[in-house]
């Protein structure tokens, strides 16, 4: 995807480490929550394994999703910007042709 | 494994139904109650992948076990006597064999 060459300075990558950070304790926090309300309200076999499956996913998409190599988290970024887990501010560090390709890709 | 053909009335099947289904709704009852332990407990990722793991072996083992077929009840419920989900006395109804290789089979 990417032909050029993006350097990472050690304070960059440190700023990415921390959002990056940041971002999946918001993911887990908000899916502990969800968990919390799903599980007080389980009556039926049913609902048990709706919030299995509703586990399951979430599951393999927090774990697939956050990959801090430095080749994708860029886009890893964008990802977790457009659905409101990192706030822009949070990239603050990166240098600016970084910084406004994630905010590119978080408006796809 | 069972070479004498096993003969049930009408009335031992509604023994069974009724027996099965209580076993059932205990066993998800017990379950529900665990989940709502766990969930209660959450706070790091490695704990909700826990309870992801505990739900997807219950969901296994109680989806494998509840199955309704005759021909393999009476094993059933002494896999169910055996781990207290069903008492003996709700076995009340079945002719005595029947009963007798229940019993036998929750000693193993």
């Amino acid at each position: 995807m990417e032909s050029s060459v993006i350097v990472w300075t050690d304070q960059e990558v440190e700023v990415a480490r921390r959002a990056f950070d940041s971002a999946y304790e918001r993911a887990i926090t908000t899916l502990i929550s969800n968990l919390q309300q799903q599980a007080s309200e389980l009556s039926s076999p049913e609902s048990v394994w709706q919030l299995h499956d509703f586990l399951s996913i979430q599951r393999h998409g927090i774990e697939g999703r956050f990959d801090f190599r430095l080749e994708g988290i860029l886009f890893v970024f964008a990802s977790l910007v457009k659905e409101g887990l990192l706030e822009p501010a949070e990239l603050q560090g990166l240098d600016q042709e970084k910084h406004a390709k994630v905010m590119a890709m978080s408006r796809f």
